[in-house]
């Protein structure tokens, strides 16, 4: 595949956080298009969507990225309704959630954090030039770990605290859906073939059918996407 | 206890990484003095010197911390000698190391990172008010993850990055000891009471009997702390 950004240190790899969903499938076929090596890296952290692991599992597949899937101990993660299976996710309220500027309690104390932290591990290890995370900041729920601001400090640590950060190669982070609205990550997804009918979104499936509840903010935000994009 | 940092939002709790080494048993010392409530963290990474979980798990119990060690998956951390039997660790080699300014194999990827942020999800899940990690950047090895800059950041990071952050009252990282050096950490701790004869500081113990090899950085450090501070 095509690779412009070889650089003298590393081998051209990167490391993709890939839960399954819209944004981190997005990720993961540009991924492939900048990139010699992808590695994908999914979590297993007690959500009670985990059936979004099995999309994860198949995308991988599909594109032959080398995929991993990290377990999170269980009970790690309090006081968040996507792991916490006696706090209901809430329905229908993406608006009064924006509205409000409302973090809604789907947010996972120091998720991406810690994802990030696992892949930078895996990263510097592997001696892989960047890792693309698929957060954007325009249709989204609010959490403090999707904002441009929390991506610059993140990175910004990653050039005090790693060996490769201090002698001037950091990993990269990379967020490149950060600016872009559903429909146009979506769009950008068609042209590079994501087959999104694999992906999967919903926080909250019937645990028995595994079907998506159509209500919670990342079904919402999904059919916005979907349904402008697919016609 | 006394408690002089109680605030309104969290009940007086605390984190303590505790490796199980000279550092992290006298932060966990500090803890048990400042805060009513404390959890000690400790990891399972694969690492050679295994043996220190003994003694991380022997000092939580004494002093009635709530003890967890996290697992992270063998294969995660590559190319230090902490992790692979293959790489050996050096030995007899800290002047050097700090001579040349040379960070030593002994360095494992974004492990304060990772480790931090496994902490940071379970403070912030458990509303604690703050995070104790035992570097210090002067009787050290020269690990970036152990100095002034890289804390700043990460402190920083959590302002950006988590719920509790943003709303004003982030999870706070205390690092006392990072101005001390060796022998110093050991007079705080003996005022304190800290059984550092419970404490393991070696890198590359033997595997059979678990004794300390006399010769790794750590123990080179460890000797030059607990001679001059237990005669």
């Amino acid at each position: 595949m095509p690779n412009a950004k070889k650089i003298s240190k590393s081998p051209s790899s990167t490391v993709v956080l890939l839960s399954g969903g819209l944004d981190s499938a997005t990720c993961l076929y540009l991924a492939m298009n900048d990139y010699e090596k992808v590695y994908a890296l999914s979590f297993n952290y007690g959500q009670r969507h985990k059936v979004e692991l099995r999309s994860a599992k198949k995308l991988a597949k599909l594109v032959g990225a080398e995929h991993y899937i990290a377990k999170i101990q269980t009970g790690l993660f309090q006081g968040s309704s996507l792991t916490d299976p006696k706090i209901k996710v809430p329905k229908n309220a993406l608006k009064k959630h924006l509205d409000k500027k409302e973090i809604p309690n789907t947010y996972v104390p120091g998720r991406n954090i810690l994802f990030l932290s696992y892949a930078l591990s895996f990263a510097e290890s592997r001696n892989c030039e960047s890792i693309y995370i698929g957060v954007n900041a325009l249709d989204y729920s609010g959490y403090p770990d999707c904002r441009p601001d929390f991506i610059r400090a993140y990175q910004s640590m990653i050039g005090k605290g790693t060996k490769a950060g201090v002698e001037g190669q950091p990993v990269r982070l990379l967020a490149p859906l950060m600016k872009l609205g559903k429909t146009e990550i979506v769009q950008l997804g068609n042209s590079l073939g994501v087959p999104y009918e694999h992906t999967f979104s919903c926080y909250d499936p019937d645990p028995k059918t595994g079907k998506a509840c159509g209500k919670c903010d990342s079904c919402i935000l999904r059919k916005k996407a979907l349904s402008v994009s697919l016609k």
